[in-house]
């Protein structure tokens, strides 16, 4: 394993952790848990999780691994706050949380190691050619950390041993 | 820039993300917020800012950039869970806080991009000819996932607008 190599196996080592993490909490809690807020006047289990997924599911079209698989979350659980109406039955969210890390799985094994270092979509060729590290790979680097602050609030929907 | 300082800088542009985000947080709430648990029955800010130092501290030696500046935190901060009779007071730990992070950035000034590929001290060297990606470097990427997943919960003690 070359360097190169050896970086990308770092950030994906992490990013799966954290997925995983997350699968088996959401696994474990069952929809009247994550129906609850994580704390009082809090978002709420529900709005997180269509957050998370609809967060993941953007990354698709900014890694340029294809469109958005539910193109209708984005509205309501990123740019609305929760408690605006939203009212995806959480078996909807639960599923479009999985299906979206799986295909976000199935295209970072298609990338190659110089893949992970081009730009990503939100960023313009000019920009990237100042600014490098604006690659694919810390892409994935920065959603890592937005899903472990949010993972952190959602832990407390597990009951208090 | 080569593809190795690309890298190190995107592996420590989300270390200092985090920690000046975390930074701003403890800035902005009084001693008396810091005080209060950050959901009902969880850990209070306190015993968190407490934790978060005291695991910074301990990336000093786990780095091998020299002993740990608090090493009386550890204990009642990592090992021990919180309302077990911990009395330090917030104004010390948010100097410890401080100072730590201080000595860590001061430390990563003098890594050579070489550096912070060899193994972090909780590896042997044995072990780290088999898995070569626990370095230096993974060390804080792991701490910052750390950090950002406590900051979702430390963040709950702001007032809600």
């Amino acid at each position: 394993m070359n360097q190169q190599e050896l970086f990308i196996k770092m950030a994906l080592d992490a990013w799966n952790v954290y997925v995983d993490r997350t699968n088996k909490l959401f696994d474990s809690l069952s929809d009247e848990q994550i129906a609850s807020e994580v704390a009082p006047n809090r978002n709420t289990g529900t709005y997180l999780l269509g957050h998370l997924a609809a967060v993941h599911d953007n990354m698709l079209p900014l890694l340029g691994a294809g469109d958005k698989l539910f193109p209708e979350l984005y509205e309501p659980y990123v740019r609305t706050p929760d408690k605006s109406g939203q009212n995806t039955p959480i078996p909807e969210l639960r599923e479009a949380w999985n299906k979206v890390n799986s295909a976000l799985s199935a295209a970072f094994e298609k990338f190659s190691a110089d893949d992970w270092f081009t730009r990503h979509t939100a960023v313009t060729e000019e920009d990237f050619t100042k600014e490098p590290h604006r690659n694919k790979l810390n892409l994935v680097m920065n959603r890592t950390a937005h899903l472990a602050n949010h993972l952190g609030q959602l832990a407390f929907l597990r009951e208090k041993k």
